[in-house]
Formats: structure tokens, C-alpha cells, sequence
């Protein structure tokens, strides 16, 4: 059987994560990574690099390409330029923007017989579909999403932007009681600063004053003024050895009632080592999806929430059915 | 907007369960219960009552016909009878014998035009589809399924056999530590009996000899002699009062590579104080799929893993895209 032939636009950490769960994949192959950089730059585990502006060239070779740029700028460009032309499949994380972007890629689709898979990560991803199932099966209940433990770019910048800082990192970390009153089955209000706390590693500039730093860190609005916030002092080589990693995850809870006397609790969780790993593998399993939909007809912009899993899996009916039903 | 009409076929603890779902949901009503009991003698929530004899007189007022029966006798003589006639869905749980049970009734329902949604609720159901998404993302990895806190009708039922026993009820409780094993990211081999322990509570009849009936149960082939059991004497007011519930649940993980250095953990976990209407629930989120679907032009006996979980909403598709993506 030929494989489903994919490529990748834009090769940073989700590029390679995309790279890697391909190469673990039976029926897929990655054909060409294509980049804004001079290709000679772009250094792959093998796949070869293409400049960004031949990609129409390789039309032929490419079954899905996987948009692999960021969401603040890269993808609202790329995406609807892609979607005429190509099955796309990106992880656009603006929750507030999707609706948005979702009407602007369909018309592209649509005009190409193509179909445009949007916003597959894990939130929104694995955690969107599961927000989705639990509702739907718990009509009387209440979801909460916590996230963490995971290191926080954002909030990782917003430290390195205080003066007297070197260099740090912020960990988002899901407030444990908050999960654990969740799981009763009582149905709190919880903001997300209830839900969550912010820990800080911060290596210090020579000279600089560490109560200062910290209480600068404590008291910014918006990152961090709200929360509890605890910040450590570290040295360089403890940053590099301890805190290199993009680990992250969470859990999505929904507690809900059947009936006045039966409460029924449904959680999700994720724990992961490693943010954009994860981000593309769920990017490759939608990738799939998007190609076996796509033969089947479906043209236009979807969601993971049009997918039925079983598209996601590259085993048979059968065996999926004899094997994991 | 016209509500999707369901009835109910066999009406213990699950044909309850969906009566109550139905009745908290928005664009769905019941018209109708059938059994083959007296109707005079079964006492719904309010739902009309009528024979199962006469259920092909009531075609034209159900969209779909929710199976409640057991797996064991009564889903294998009715699914196949009801299928060319109704769209229909069921939570058929005999796991080694679904790809035989699909077979049969796939061409009835296709001959009738009709969908047959088997197999649905937590185990298979909500478990399955959890694993079908963990091994999708997680290629490299092992999927583990727990099952528990939960009572076990079969184990409750093999208890109150042995001599000297008046009444009595098994707990499956997960193994606590086989879990965090699994949660650490190893991937450890585990029997059944590694994973779960069983605690039996017991009233004793007159005169009989406690010890004696402790090491029965204990040494019972393929019920207790393999596993960690213990056994809690109590009375029959105890019994009544603490252990009269149908509580379940248990966790699906997978723990996945996605490189040398990064592991990633997927867990999925339900608390349910009652199985059976939890079971209802989803009974009734897959009716909804399964009328829809339909409606579409899909027609044969599918599961689960075919059903796009959109299809399990009564939402509008941009609200669910704002409110949970």
C-alpha cells in the first residue's frame, strides 16, 4: 500500500517533533520540509529542505502538508495562501480567534476540493475533544481545565524582561486542593488563579538586588500579581541542567450529576515531557484523519471535533475494533 | 425544532438510567418503553408503557430505539430482530465477541436503511475510544486499562453461592501502586491480577463459621485465589445501608515515547457513583450520533470509534467551537 505522502512548513520545535513521530508512523512519509530560511541553514534528522517558495513545485508530492509556524503570525498568513492547494493540518492555539480563522481558511478549501484541519495540539486538541465528550455525556455538570505542571513561554519571557534578571523560567502548576475538590464531585467557582500557581526560576545579573527582583516578579500585573508565586534563585548551570526541557499538560475534570443521588466524575489528563513532541504527534494522528476524510469527500475547514477517532488510527477496522473495543 | 423521538426496549437499572438522561436533555424526548413484562407492572419515571409485542405498531414515533437489555441473552436475540426496523443502539459488553455480534446485524440494518450503534457506554464506550486516541497519538507506547473502585456483579454473585453466606458484595479496587508505575512513564508487565485487588463484604448466616467462609472465598479459583482479597464481615443493616450502590470507574493510560528523551503519559479516568446510569448517559449522547448520522446516510452496524464527537452534542457547531475548543 503507497504511503500518505506529508510535508512540513516551518521547521522549529514542532517541525521536528513532526519529523520524528512521521518517522515512528507505518503509513505515512515525510517527503520535504519547506522553509523561509536558506534551506542550507535548516538542519533536519534527514528529511530534505526546501525554500518555502518552491512548496506549489511539489504539489504532487505532498498528500498534507502540516503547518508547523506559530500562531500569532505565521499561520493566520500561511494558512489561507496553503488551504487552496493543499489538505493542511495546523495547531492555530488562539482560542479566541478560531471561530475567526476557521471562516477565513473554509472559502480557500472549499474553492480547492480541499480540506483544512485546524487547531489539533492538545488544548485545543486531546483536551477540546474531551471538553466535548464530557458535556455531552454529563449535561448536568461543570468542566474545569487545569494546566501544568509546564513551563509557560509566555510568563518565562515576562521574567526575562525584569530588570536584574539574567535568565529564568515560570512553571504554570495546577493547584492540587482546587483538583481535589473538582474530583469530589462539588462543583466550585474557580478562577484561574484559584485553579493554578506560578513558580519562578530565576538566574540573577551581577549585582543585582534579589529581593528586589523577586518582588517585582510577585507584584506584575496580570503574569503573576494575582497568584501564588513562589521565585527561586538559581545559578546558569542549574537553569541548563534542570530546566531545558518544555514539559507541560494538565488535567480537564467535569463532575456531574445523573441523578439526585449519583454524582459521576470524568477526567482527563496529560503529563508530558515534552510540549511540541506532543503537539505533533497529535498533529501527525489528525494529518491521517485529514487525508482519509479528504478521499472521502470532505472538503472545507474542520475541527477535531469532525473526526471520528477511528480515521486517526493506521490499524484496520477489525483489529481495532477485536483489539481496543 | 422537532425533539429526536427515542424509545426504550427493556426497561431494569439501564432502561432507568436512560429515561433520566433523556429527561435532562434539550432536543430529545422518550415516547415510549417497551418490555415484556406485563406494562401494568413496570413503574417508569412517567414514560407510557407498552408490550414488546407490540413495539413494530410504534415505528413511525421512534427515531431510535435504545436496546436496555443484557449482553448475554437478551441483546443477541433482539439487536438482530430490531435492527432492519429501527436505528438502533445498544451497550453490548461481551468485549470477545462484538466483532461477531456486528457481523450479525450489519446486514439488517443496512437492508433496512438503518444505523446500529453497538457497543456503547464506559467499558467498552468512553474507555475504548480513549484508547483508540492514546495508541493514535502515541505510537511508541503501552496502554494500560484499571477498572474500579467498582462493584462486580459476577464476583458479588460467586460470593453469595458459597455455603454460609447470607448476602454479600465484591469491590474491584485498582492496585495504587501499579498505577504510579504506570504513571512514572515505565512501561511494566501486568496481569490483571497485578493491577487489581478485591475486597468482599459479607453477612453471615446463622451459625456459620467465619474463618471457614473467609478462606473459601479467598481460595475460589478464577475469582479471588489469584488476587489480593480481603474479606469484612458485617450485618445486614450494613450491608443495606453502605453498600447498596453501583458504584464503578477505573483509568485508561498510555505511556508513550515520542523521542530518546521524552516520555509522555495519557490518563483517562471515570468516578462513578452508578454504573448503570452512567452507562445511560452515553447510551443516550450516541442515540443522538446515531439519529444523526443516519439522517446523513450512513447506514450498517458501527460503533464508537466511527461516531464524530460533534454528532454527541445538542449544541450549535460555532458555540461548541467558542465555548470548547
Amino acid at each position: 500500500m503507497s504511503k500518505i505522502k506529508v510535508a512540513i512548513l516551518g521547521y522549529g520545535n514542532l517541525g521536528r517533533g513532526v519529523e520524528l513521530a512521521v518517522s515512528k508512523s507505518t503509513d505515512l512519509e515525510l517527503t520535504s520540509v519547506f522553509s523561509r530560511r536558506d534551506p542550507k541553514s535548516v538542519k533536519t534528522l534527514g528529511t530534505p529542505v526546501y525554500s518555502a517558495d518552491e512548496i506549489f513545485d511539489h504539489k504532487s508530492k505532498i498528500d498534507v502538508l502540516i503547518l508547523c509556524g506559530g500562531s500569532k503570525d505565521d499561520l493566520p498568513d500561511q494558512a489561507p495562501k496553503m488551504a487552496e492547494h493543499f489538505n493542511i493540518v495546523d495547531s492555530f492555539d488562539t482560542h479566541a480567534k478560531i471561530l475567526e480563522y476557521i471562516s477565513t481558511i473554509d472559502p480557500h478549501s472549499t474553492k480547492g476540493g480541499k480540506i483544512a484541519l485546524v487547531s489539533n495540539g492538545w488544548d485545543p486538541g486531546m483536551f477540546s475533544i474531551n471538553r466535548l465528550y464530557a458535556e455531552a455525556l454529563l449535561s448536568d455538570g461543570a468542566t474545569y481545565t487545569f494546566w501544568g505542571k509546564g513551563l509557560s513561554q509566555g510568563h518565562s519571557d515576562a521574567i526575562r524582561r525584569v530588570e536584574g534578571v539574567k535568565n529564568g523560567v515560570q512553571y504554570t502548576i495546577p493547584n492540587e486542593d482546587a483538583i481535589n475538590l473538582v474530583r469530589s464531585g462539588k462543583r466550585p467557582e474557580l478562577a484561574t488563579k484559584d485553579k493554578h500557581k506560578r513558580e519562578c526560576f530565576v538566574v540573577l545579573a551581577d549585582g543585582a538586588d534579589q529581593a528586589k527582583v523577586s518582588e517585582t516578579i510577585k507584584t506584575m500585573p496580570n503574569y503573576f500579581a494575582d497568584y501564588e508565586t513562589t521565585v527561586n534563585f538559581i545559578t546558569d548551570d542549574e537553569l541548563a541542567k534542570n530546566h531545558s526541557k518544555m514539559p507541560h499538560g494538565g488535567f480537564v475534570i467535569r463532575s456531574g450529576s445523573t441523578s439526585a443521588e449519583n454524582n459521576q466524575v470524568i477526567e482527563y489528563r496529560l503529563k508530558l515531557d515534552s510540549n511540541p513532541e506532543f503537539t505533533a504527534t497529535a498533529l501527525v494522528a489528525f494529518a491521517r484523519a485529514a487525508y482519509k476524510m479528504n478521499q472521502n469527500g470532505v472538503v472545507g475547514a474542520k475541527t477535531a471535533f469532525d473526526v471520528p477517532p477511528i480515521l486517526l488510527s493506521p490499524r484496520k477496522r477489525d483489529d481495532l475494533i477485536r483489539d481496543l473495543l
